[in-house]
């Protein structure tokens, strides 16, 4: 017998029979209270599913930020590792022998270089600030005003300490003394 | 006539009415189909409003972990502008006038002091290795072995460099020379 024959009359009775057991269990019976508690049922275990998802995801994020916290903040570290490395190794060598004062003085500017080196891979830029330069509150603090000469009233008269900045953030404004 | 009573035939007929009105639109109804679907379309909102949320989440918590990290490395290099500006100070102060090796080599210690003070406020620690320490592969790395005098073989027989740790992390191993 072929796939396309009839089945004998006796296979159509166990047939029949299987189809029955099979509706309590299978979809196609058109049962429409069924259908809607299968999809009340289904949406109710999406919705126990993303909110557990949710909790997850909440956790993972707090612990996700603390960790780039930590991570940030040693990769810096690491980096600066070198200049302690510099440091110590200077004052070994300014405590071991009899250095002159320009040998030192060299010696500092190549940490100090080295050091700039590295808050400027991180992005650390001075804010340029100069003599003439108009007042700006978003990168100026004024420390205090001063008859000015050359500059216009209110321009800055003299840079007292640098400022710097970190990508658009301002870590620090430059302090400046004010022309009256 | 109280409340009790029962009221006339036909208020029966109008009470009968307004409760077959009521039925499409009130709850009390007990239609089964429709309490299922009920609770169907108020499962799949939930579930809607839940998978909004985890996808803001998700947007958030990127968010968040960027902005950590660029917090918290501004937050060191806003420390370390203390030790820059004493390295400006240091450099016209050493620029301007005749200074003696003395008095640069101080200045060189109190900017070193003061970069050991701003890191180890980070919690960055030093790892104490000393000669005659057995060998820690999780905290030391041999750079060499040579014959040792007064320490076990494989121990550590000179410190080539000074490792750190911040917290619990190694940053960097104690590179240390190790007696055969």
């Amino acid at each position: 017998m072929t796939e396309h024959e009839r089945p004998a009359p006796d296979e159509d009775r166990e047939i029949a029979a299987d189809a029955a057991a099979d509706e309590a269990a299978a979809p196609p019976a058109p049962d429409p209270l069924a259908e809607l508690a299968r999809e009340r049922d289904d949406y109710k275990d999406k919705w126990l599913r993303a909110h557990a998802e949710l909790d997850n995801v909440r956790k993972r994020a707090r612990r996700e930020i603390a960790e780039a916290q930590t991570f940030a903040v040693a990769d810096v570290l690491r980096d600066l590792l070198d200049v302690l490395d510099n440091f110590e190794r200077a004052a070994g060598a300014a405590a071991a022998a009899t250095v002159d004062a320009e040998a030192i003085r060299s010696g500092v500017g190549l940490i100090h270089g080295r050091l700039r080196e590295i808050l400027g891979a991180r992005g650390l830029v001075p804010i340029p600030t100069a003599k003439g330069d108009p007042f700006d509150p978003g990168i100026h603090e004024a420390v205090m005003q001063m008859e000015g000469e050359g500059v216009e009233p209110g321009a800055v008269l003299e840079v007292a300490q640098t400022g710097y900045r970190l990508g658009d953030l301002v870590l620090r404004p430059s302090r400046v003394v004010v022309a009256r």
